[in-house]
């Protein structure tokens, strides 16, 4: 999901935003009306048969053919559609939501090779930069997300947006006008980058640095003697996902401490000092670890032949009933990946970390009905 | 930003949802409409006078005193305001937009003393929990954020919260349509955890995890001659954040290597034949590194007296100007923190890195009249 490409090529030849008129006269905003029609038809259930994908961009194109076009202009289906994400910030706030919702479509991406750019635009900070990105989304039939902290950017990019037929969504505007409203407090409307801003290097920051540096040195299985410093200890058989475990977790402030099971190898002593709720013991398909493992040993080039390989059939088994025999003796540690909830199995890091801090908030405070992770802000 | 903090306590004698009648009968349909029109004049630019933060509800149990009341019941200025994030999935895209939007109201929660409560339910994919879930919201009189992928859930969140008087927004819904009406495909409503979703263990899950693993060999220069190997090398003083940021960028699929500059030693020979334009030279402003490395000394219990400790005056300054004269003879690196654009000074970890991957980018290809960072999906 994050295979990275480069930039499509610019039309040197674009004109001024303000000078230039609508390319695609044809979306106006009543055909606008209709497609958002159609997309609340198809999220309340209604199914409608999919249109051929980019079909009438290409007309366009062909319509367009005595003009000079560039890779920008309209879509092909080898360029794919285009997605702009544009922010007054880090652009992370976009990203991270466009990428949870284009997993909805991943079946149409995935399987049918149909494929979707994604272009973030990030510090777009001047009414000017903004208006050429939404131009520049025009000519490429793109359409636009945007997370705008000052209202009067907001503001120009809805209109330009509008004015140019591009469809566009604002996702952080309707969550601070949430907020404010809950709040009773106006938003500041200051960017990231703004003076006004309060600094980050508080006590969460500085605890922030200090979880990854602390995870970073107790990655696989070093200085064990700090265990007990750890918020939470992962521990499974090699390439369960530890490591990017640990790291993911460690950038929400937590302290990990991962420990390896290596077949026939005594854990360290103070694994079982620690209180057990903060251990969770990773496990995962026979099968699906063998493939990891395959993977994993032509990168390094290093697997033999031989039933005692890393990858065989036979020792992968045997280090995972090693490691659930450990874990029986200690009922306390929570088992990520067992009865049938394979959690590590085909999951990604960050389903797997959730599942783990909503365990360790669950087990640490389980005085709420449904249990979930509270913060105070 | 991220201290975390136990449960409320329950109100074990909570009514079932179906059997519920709102607690707060003053928050009808029409009174949370005027919070939302309010909510726009604020976004507009419409200055109001903040009312009072918390006295409704304040007054609400005061009304209530002669009812059982528990933690849960009404905010105090003790305990702050609540806000529900309720998720089919992670509950990360909930908690990444949400914790932006309260960047707008900082000064507020940071200056004022005024604080918020967020509580994440994550994996909710049952009608009866979700019911469960927004019944307490109404009760602790919190605003309710959804990420729900099914659109028969999303449907009851927003009717129970109606109904009850929580004001609602749902997050992913408008990202979800918009881009449906883009591609022209229905989406698949679908949670992650659903075992019709696509497996994640594919090429770009295999390329993260070895991302992962690279950046945490490498770090604090170890294995310098890797260093051809790495996508973004980042280099500078200790305590210019090099490891966090190093494993921030790496969750997104690069290989960071990070090399120490040390007073007096020569770095090593391979970070001078890399491609200059994947080095990111760190700098910092002297006060603000001296007061890092204070806090850092007294977490080591390290530091001693005299000029020549660690966080001392003149050493700091000897080594930013050890640092400043190897990147001059550099000029192909990016330095991040000159010209008083002072990034890495007081900014988080995600916006450094938004700075370095929007260079990178940009570096590696140039023909986008704005730069930005493209992806295939």
């Amino acid at each position: 999901m994050d295979s990275r490409q480069g930039h499509p090529e610019p039309d040197s030849e674009s004109p001024p935003v303000a000078a230039s008129s609508p390319r695609s006269p044809k979306l106006k905003a009543s055909s606008k009306l209709n497609r958002w029609s159609m997309a609340r038809a198809l999220r309340s259930g209604v199914k409608i048969i999919d249109r051929p994908i980019n079909a009438p961009h290409r007309q366009a194109t062909t319509e367009e053919s005595d003009r000079k076009t560039s890779a920008v202009d309209g879509d092909d289906v080898a360029a794919g559609k285009s997605i702009y994400l544009v922010s007054d910030g880090t652009g992370w706030t976009a990203e991270h939501s466009v990428n949870a919702a284009l997993g909805q479509f991943e079946d149409r991406l995935v399987n049918r090779g149909c494929s979707v750019n994604t272009h973030l635009f990030s510090w777009v900070e001047d009414e000017e930069k903004l208006l050429e990105i939404i131009n520049q989304a025009a000519k490429q039939k793109a359409m636009c997300f945007y997370t705008l902290a000052n209202p009067s950017m907001s503001k120009s990019a809805k209109e330009a947006c509008d004015q140019l037929g591009v469809l566009s969504v604002d996702i952080l505007g309707p969550i601070i006008e949430g907020i404010a409203s809950h709040l009773g407090v106006s938003p500041s409307g200051l960017t990231r980058g703004a003076p006004g801003r309060v600094k980050t290097l508080n006590d969460a920051y500085f605890k922030r640095i200090e979880a990854i540096e602390f995870t970073i040195k107790q990655d696989d299985g070093t200085l064990p003697e700090n265990l007990g410093k750890a918020d939470i200890i992962l521990v499974g058989v090699s390439r369960t996902g530890k490591t990017p475990l640990s790291t993911y977790i460690a950038q929400k402030g937590y302290k990990v401490a991962n420990v390896p099971f290596v077949m026939g190898v005594e854990p360290p002593k103070t694994l079982f000092e620690v209180e057990p709720r903060k251990v969770f013991a990773l496990t995962i398909q026979l099968v699906v670890l063998q493939a990891i493992r395959r993977t994993r040993a032509k990168t390094l080039g290093v697997d033999t032949e031989g039933e005692n390989r890393y990858s065989g059939f036979d020792l992968v088994r045997k280090e995972l009933d090693f490691a659930s025999k450990i874990y029986e003796k200690n009922p306390g540690w929570a088992v990520i990946g067992n009865n049938n909830n394979s959690y590590v199995t085909n999951k990604a890091i960050e389903e797997t970390a959730a599942v783990i801090l909503r365990l360790y908030h669950d087990s640490s405070d389980s005085s709420t009905s449904v249990p979930c992770i509270s913060k105070r802000f």
